[in-house]
Parts: structure tokens; sequence; C-alpha cells
């Protein structure tokens, strides 16, 4: 069995659990490399503490968890049969007892949890394994960290892609659509979310979707993207000026930019979260710009573009090298423009490293 | 207010209820509007029995809900804030007593429920509105089923375009980029999952991923893929033969045709969902396939691609004029071949009105 698997049965045995029932399908990829969404089905990696571990499945991913070189335990269901009550047999086949579990609670419902507790009336769910993956996940192994400078170098080449994409009178979903078309041809295996593409005053809304705005001259444009390879992810934006720039869109650009580098090149081990994020926050905040950045600094990332750790106000995680997190300040100005310029990076004892290598000094598309 | 929330509000008060406290983002889009995945951030909205709704958004999101011409209250929060202290304070800004509280028990985590009773101490979570907002979501009115035909011609469209990107010695990434940007340039404003293209044996993978193998003369290439049209969805599959095809891929693809016709063709109100299932299962298993029809025959869809109800063996849920939902056999030969033919369609009082057109005769494409 893994590595992985083992430290999580080193934990089991530490805590005198006897079983780790795991449900988030994220965690399951991460410790197995069986990647699904079951979307309403069930599916859950069972880790026990002394036997060898199960995937419980819907009947039509089985062939699927057999072709990742699983070697552990599989057993299926079908879709009209009562999943809850095959899962509770197939765990307690090998006779262990099951009393004690942990579960992931960041990721179970109650409606899933009633009915886990429903066919398994004995068990406690004494302990929240969330914390452990987490854990887990935050510190890269240097085979992530290589897939994630694979995936920085693929983001790289879609920003290109997408400034090809660029003029007068497209659209936002033309420009996202070119540009994933064209990331798509040369290879790159896919997208880690939809592309978000925002001109003009669309971009002073930070969770705004691509839409069918269309492009002025001297209108910005941002492009916020990310590529998956190899299951690991990018997450990068750059925004952009479109045949022309004022006074006023050259200085909050600035702003943003010497607030996202400030913050990359001094990140450090042993630094926190929330001094990380301060950093950028009191270059945006002196130069008159804070009320409009309205969110983190960034968050972590790795096989899945959010993952713990977030970097924001008031965290007091300590940073460590293996840490890989997005770095990505931005200023929102309602009705008028928005910036946001974002590398992730992994944290090493030398500083940040980045994943992607765009150049961020504004540029001009004509 | 509108008819959906009010609606929850006299549930509320027939049921003795203080408010609805939801946190599912699809239920949010549905009854607001407002669509917005808030990832890890807190997103509520909450329906008091007496008082103006409110929704309770992360402070970038606010401009948004706004924009949606929502006309409750909304309460943004900072990233670096107690999210769920802010909450309680908001929620509690109408002096209301908030004694009895209705949750989504299928959609919030331990973490969540624990979070929400420590800053809402006195609060009793009473009742779970799962049902409830599942039974307003499952009867689609005239408006809604509008968009779910517009989505559908789209969806026709884009089965055209991946028709044509079909070549030998092409990936199936290269098929899925071509057609989602054939699809984007012509105004679709975008997919709603991932747009599925497997060939020859990778086909039997039901819940497979779009990948780089590549296409050889006399394989089939099944499409699986939906269209958004202002919010509501299309999910639809077609399968196709490459240059040529054998007898036991016809006869594999008639029997999979024949049960998708059937239950189609006699699908009425009145009848189970497990009945229908039952229709399309009785065909393939006669044809001596049973064993390679390993999933359900369909699933709801609306405002998203996988919602209430399931069409599977042992529902016993009664099919009603309004009802939305997918008939998608498939047969599934592992090492050999797979075919899935889905329509989705709405119920009506003389039957299934399918909102997607394209032929489903088995096509050889040149």
């Amino acid at each position: 069995m893994n590595q992985k698997i083992q430290a999580i049965q080193t934990w089991l045995n530490q805590n005198e659990l006897d079983m780790a029932l795991l449900t988030d399908y994220h965690t399951i990829a991460y410790l197995t490399g069986f990647e699904s969404d079951p979307i309403e089905r069930i599916l859950v990696l069972a880790i026990y503490a002394q036997d060898e571990p199960l995937i419980f499945a819907p009947a039509l991913e089985v062939e699927a968890v057999r072709q990742t070189g699983w070697s552990g335990r599989v057993t299926g269901y079908q879709d009209q049969e009562d999943g809850w009550a095959l899962l509770a047999t197939a765990l307690s086949a090998p006779k262990a007892p099951l009393l004690h579990l942990a579960i992931e609670e960041t990721q179970l419902t109650l409606t899933r949890a009633k009915a886990l507790q429903h066919v398994l009336p004995q068990a406690h769910f004494d302990a929240n394994i969330t914390e452990l993956i987490q854990n887990m996940r935050l510190h890269k192994s240097a085979d992530e960290i290589e897939k994630m400078h694979q995936a920085g170098r693929d983001a790289d080449i879609a920003f290109e892609a997408g400034f090809a994409a660029l003029s007068a009178g497209t659209t936002e979903l033309a420009v996202a659509a070119a540009l994933e078309y064209d990331t798509k041809k040369r290879g790159i295996p896919g997208m880690s979310f939809d592309t978000l593409v925002q001109f003009g005053a669309h971009a002073a809304n930070p969770h705004g979707a691509t839409g069918n705005n269309i492009l002025k001259p001297n209108e910005m444009a941002l492009f916020d993207l990310g590529t998956i390879y190899d299951g690991y992810v990018s997450d990068a934006t750059r925004t952009v000026a479109f045949q022309g720039v004022t006074d006023h869109q050259r200085e909050v650009y600035q702003v943003t930019l010497e607030a996202q580098l400030a913050a990359q090149d001094q990140v450090k081990p042993g630094m926190t979260a929330g001094e990380l994020d301060q950093i950028a926050r009191d270059i945006i905040t002196k130069a008159g710009y804070g009320e409009y950045f309205v969110h983190r600094l960034g968050h972590g990332l790795g096989s899945s573009v959010h993952e713990y750790p977030q970097i924001m106000g008031g965290s007091d995680l300590v940073l460590e090298p293996g840490m890989v997190f997005s770095i990505e300040p931005g200023i929102y100005i309602p009705g008028d423009m928005g910036v946001r310029i974002e590398d992730s990076v992994v944290l090493t004892e030398n500083g940040a490293d980045s994943f992607t290598h765009l150049s961020k000094d504004l540029r001009i598309i004509d």
C-alpha cells in the first residue's frame, strides 16, 4: 500500500481508531490516484487500522478503480441497490471491530452522517480526519511540485493564446473560447476551471463570469486561468491593457503589481499567512485603494484549485517549505475597472518559486 | 418578494419555524437568480417566516447580488473577518426569535452545522427543507421548460460540431476542444459540464474522462454533452460509428436504441420512476446485455445537471407532468466497446417531450 495510506494507518493506530471513512472525492483522488466525482452516488475509501483498505464505488466505476492499479479491495453497487446497506456489509467484511471511526467532517453532510450511523449503529464517529489530510496535502512532494511547474508552463502558453485573441468588438466568451481551443490544440490536457475573461468595468466584479461584454480600445482585460497536468493544477491571473492605457489605469495597475511583487519577493518560511497578506494589503491601503481589495491574498492549490491554506488576515498558519499557494492581490473599483495579478508559488528555504513566468509588467496589446 | 420565496415563507409558518437557512448555492441560485459557487467561503440565504429575507455573502459578491435585482437585505463579510460570527449578527438583526430553523441536511456539512450551532447556541435545527426544495425544483414552470428547449437546440448544434471534428488519428481531447470552440463561436454561452468524448473500448467506462485516445476506423465515438441557456442546462448523449461498423457494434447499438426509444415512447404520468427504468432494462436484459447496463436509466436536471429525481429501479416516485429527466440507457462491454444514447425530456400529459431532436439512428461518420 502507498505511503500516504500507511501514514493514515499509523495515525489511526496512534489514536486508537479502527477505521478512517473518507468521502471527499478529492481526498480519495489524492490518496489513491482514482479520480472521479461521484456526484450524488456513494464513493467511500475505507482505511482500516489493521486490514487492507477498501474502495466502495458505483458499479460503473469499479473498472476504472482497477485500472489505476489499486491493490486494495474494491466493491461496487448498482444504482437500484441499497448502497448504504451494501457499504455496511462491505466495511464489516474483514471482521475487524468498527467502533471508533474517523470521518471528514468538513465534507460529510448531515444526511450522509445519519445514513452512515443508521447502517453502522455501533460506530462512534470519534475523530475528524480533515486536519490530518489537509496537513498531508499542504506539504507537496518533489514529484507534485514538478507537475505543478509543468502546469504553470502550460498556463503561460494559455495566456499568450488569450492575448492573441483580443480585438476590438470581440466578446469575453469568444476570447475565452479561442484561448481554451488554442491551448488544447497544443496538447495541453485541460483547464482546471472555466477561464475567466473580463473587460473594462466588468473586471470590478472579482467573481463575475465570462460574458458577452464587448472589448473597446483603452479598456483593460483580465484573464484568470488554470491548466491541469497529470492531476495537478495551475492558477494565475494577468491583466493587460488593450490599445492604450489611461494614467488612472496605469496607477491602479502599478499599485497592484507593487503589492504582488512585494508579497512574492518577501515571503519566507516562518512568516505567518496573515503577515504575508498584510505585506500586500499595506501597499494597496497606503496608495488609497484599501477598500477595493476585497478578498484574501491567496489560497492553497495542488490536486484541486482551492485547498488549504488560506492566505488571509488573521491566519496564524506558519508558512513552511513545500507549501503551495497563490499570491493574487486585486483592486476592484465598481463601475470603473478591476486589476488582479496572480502567480502561484511553492515556498522554498530561499523564498517563493513561481510556477508561472510570464512577465507581470503592464502590457498593452495592439 | 418572488413566489418561490413566498412559498417557503408559507411552509415555515405552517410548520411553526422561524427561518430557513439555505446553504446550497444551487438552491440559492434557484430561489434568487444569484448564481455563484462560494467554494469554501460562506454564502447563506436566510428566509424568515415574518421578515424580509437576507443574503449573507463574501464582500466580493455583494455587488453581484445587487445586480440581480435582489430586493431583500444583503450583508457582506471580508475574508479576514469571522464570517460565522458576522452571520449570526446579521441573522439576528430583525430581532425575530431564531429558535426553530430549517436547514438543508443534504448539503450542510458536519463542520458547518457545528459552526452554525456555535454562533446560534439557542437555535434548534428542527427541520430538513431539502425535500420541499426538491419538490419545488421537480416541477418545472413553462418558463423553465422553454429555456431547456433552447438549451436542447443548442446541444443539437454542439453534436454536429463534434461529429465534424472526427478524423482518423485525432484524439478525444482534440475533438472535445473543437466541439466546444465551435459551439461557443456560434454564441452558445457555455457548456453545462466538460464534454465527454470517448473512442472505442474507452467508451466502456461510462464515467471515464476525455483523454488522449486516438480514433481509428471502425471504432465508435461516444459524445456526452450539455449546454447552458439562461441558467438552465441540457444533457444528451449520442454514439456514432467512424468509417464503418461491425455486426457486433451494430447489434449493441440497436439494443441500446430500442431500450431508449421504448422508455421515451412509453413514459407517461402515473408511472413510477422504477417502472420506467424497468422498461429499458428489460429490453437490454432480454437481448443478453443486462450485466453491461451498470447504471440507472436517468436523473433529473434543470438549473443543474444532476438533480432530483433519480430514474432507477426501486424508486416509487410517481412521475408527473412538468418533471424533467434524462433517459439514457447504455451497454458497456469492458475492453471492447460502449454505447449510450440519451435525450432529456419534460413529461407532459401526452408523454415525453424531448429537448434534443438530433436523430438517434445509427450514423456512420466518414
